[in-house]
């Protein structure tokens, strides 16, 4: 606890870049020097670690990790945040925004009681301008402070208090891409719209967010199967092509809700197969949400077109939806990432899902169908939240040359034992909470708290 | 977020119990009014709520919890803790004092490496009055801030860190029960005793701290039957009996450690009936740790001695134990109580582990052989934390009259929905921390911050 100061004075050193004598600006006035025990995952069997290292940024991009100042970087200043761990940022590639307010209610439901007594009421909210204000900033807050610097949400159907969420993560300096949740049938009446109005609104809105977010990506986000017509999700597929966006859904949850799409679409194989026949698996731009009970036939699918599958374990144990066979597909070569599925997850905290992604592993790993697959490992797990959902925004998520500097300064807490980096990240990801993180940045760029009046 | 200072000034209001005109002092002198939304749960089934209501506390001890302020108690000063909830605080039955430096740390390891590469050097460590002094404040500072009251705690074998242990606890105002451990097998050099030296020093050990710190109870503390021999074992149940003490340890962790006990112990027909045959299962005072794999004839013993078994499902999920059947030893008739066996669970929290154990009970109900068990409901796992756990201590973990006055004020955080107290109570379990807790009150005290230097 007495590093609370010695850190926050770190604060200061940021924009303290004066004094720099022999050096022509223009040559290193984009150039940032980072120092702290640097840990990432190029490849997720292991940590890289460079204790006590130097991150060398320019124009918010790595350059190198090294032990060794170069000489020519010598007379720059230098962000020290020697005794703290320096980690690339964490990316959740499932989260329902109008969800935080009631993330940790209704857990003694099953999923359809839980969706009308708690989700739909509360999105249904979201309508009035004043509850988008006040809960979508304390939303980005929440992610800020926790460290979720990048995100693919799902709104509402509302078009303005989406676009509003797109203006307030533009704001913010986080970086997610957001889509505008498209539903006209099986929802309640508050929440639903008819299909022309579903497309035209839709389309108006990626219009409009292009002019007024440039930042923030749009994408295409029809709730899931059974809650769109084939109408609409027609028109979404060519939205989706025509403008050149990602589509993001919900695949495979639960059992109940398989069983409903093939009563909806009986002529289609299997439940991913509708995605795609509607045009709504765009290649290695498409998320599809908990992929918890996938056939042999999805799988292939999945891989072929490089989907990004986003396993939600906190989710799919508080609705009792299953286990995700993680190991099992991630052997088969599908890119799986971990995401917090806020508000059937109940805390956005990435950290604590890659515990939970773990602990999911290991009771499968338990059962006698599964024996003898080796449980998640912790770097395998942290490159999940990090590497493999980075992807989906380009080259975020490492500390490689050409990757954006996206990163989290985690504050040493108790140090017992002589813990070497490695263990300190270890016991920030199992015990450690937004008060572990002193410094966050995105692309480069240091990102303070986005709205500190809510 | 706006109503911290509100809560925080009622720390004020506590001991300003001046100004009362026309009643008696002395008959009124110990009796305490505390105001607030109340729950807590004397059956499982549901929670009993008070919404804005009182608890009339008379020298630390319940006497009703009620809507409207009796007449005869008008004029007395209330502690007002209008719009936060007041629940009986967490009792935690299973915790190791001088793991808590390495909890989170090693979860990629198996247990048996787990233990020779981070506990069993932990533990070591307390031989150093240094370390002790240090660890044991900051783990105890740590149980008052998530709001463990009572707990029952595994020192180490060293008995003065121990007596430490129980010094520190006696001036905190916490109220555990604490062991020193007993090891004369199988354990490394560090941590091993004569069979002598271990009865000798734990005898002189229970005497010293029955004059010393009277408020801490002393439990006869054998690790587990690998580590302890049949004379240790019989020397110690001896000492049970002879200073009318209660008991704990672990038994049914996973199946390793059941076949080596049945290997060491081949003429005892169950682990559980090794304990009992060396007197260490002291009926209604014994704590048994894990109980993952339990048979049919030890959940008769257990049973039949009323023993409390404290269920550890974050534990048992890190490092791949197994999962407790929860609903068929409820259903059985056994005591069980969530626990949070601390290093091998991460975080003391209780909440975590409420939410923990909801989630282990809600992926076993998924398994064939448990289809049709009901996952474990939020107020009966709050009650397994509360009054259960509370029951090993007295009358405690409840608000019915005659109970100790043990309780948590929890602030309301943001309330989107004009949510119950219920549902507060429900957030805060899923979403809360240390934060979240105002006061802690132990037997009618408030108790502050035990070493605010560390």
């Amino acid at each position: 606890m007495d590093n609370i100061t010695r850190h926050d004075a770190h604060q200061n050193d940021i924009d303290a870049a004066t004094g720099i004598p022999d050096i022509p600006a223009a040559a290193h006035a984009a150039i940032r020097i980072i120092k702290g025990d640097i840990l990432h995952t190029p490849t997720p069997d292991a940590f890289e670690v460079c204790e006590d290292g130097y991150i060398i940024v320019a124009n918010g991009t790595v350059q190198q990790v090294t032990s060794n100042l170069p000489s020519e970087y010598a007379d720059l200043p230098v962000s020290d945040y020697s005794g703290s761990l320096i980690i690339p940022g964490f990316n959740d590639l499932h989260i329902h925004a109008p969800q935080y307010p009631i993330a940790g209610l209704g857990f003694d439901y099953e999923l359809l009681p839980w969706l009308e007594r708690y989700t739909f009421p509360a999105e249904a909210n979201f309508a009035d301008p004043e509850i988008t204000q006040r809960w979508y900033k304390r939303f980005l807050n929440k992610l800020w402070s926790v460290g979720t610097l990048r995100f693919s949400a799902f709104a509402t159907l509302h078009a303005g208090s989406t676009l509003e969420l797109m203006r307030l993560s533009q704001q913010s300096g986080l970086r997610p891409v957001i889509g505008k949740v498209n539903m006209d049938r099986n929802a309640p009446e508050s929440l639903i719209e008819s299909t022309d109005d579903s497309l035209a609104t839709t389309q108006e809105l990626i219009e409009e967010s292009r002019e007024l977010t440039p930042d923030i990506g749009f994408i295409i986000t029809p709730r899931f199967v059974p809650s769109t017509t084939p109408e609409l999700m027609q028109g979404l597929g060519e939205l989706a092509e025509h403008y050149d966006l990602p589509v993001q859904s919900h695949l495979d949850e639960n059992l109940g809700e398989i069983d409903w799409v093939r009563e909806l679409h009986p002529d289609i194989p299997s439940y991913a197969e509708v995605y795609e026949h509607y045009g709504l698996m765009p290649e290695g731009r498409t998320i599809m949400a908990h992929c918890v009970h996938t056939s042999e036939r999805e799988r292939a699918l999945l891989k072929a077109r490089r989907v990004y599958l986003a396993h939600c374990a906190q989710s799919n144990m508080n609705l009792t939806s299953g286990i995700m066979p993680v190991r099992r597909d991630l052997d088969y070569g599908l890119n799986i990432s971990i995401a917090s599925d806020v508000g059937a997850g109940h805390v956005p905290d990435i950290n604590h899902h890659i515990v939970q992604s773990i602990e999911a592993s290991k009771m499968l790993s338990m059962l006698p169908e599964h024996q003898g697959e080796r449980p998640l490992r912790l770097p395998e797990a942290f490159a999940m939240a990090t590497k493999a959902s980075g992807a989906f925004f380009g080259r975020v998520g490492s500390f490689e040359p050409g990757y954006d500097f996206d990163a989290l300064v985690i504050r040493e807490d108790d140090n017992p034992l002589s813990l070497s980096p490695q263990e300190r990240l270890e016991r920030y990801i199992y015990t450690g909470d937004d008060r572990s993180i002193t410094h966050r940045f995105v692309a480069g760029r240091e990102i303070a708290l986005p709205f500190p009046e809510v």
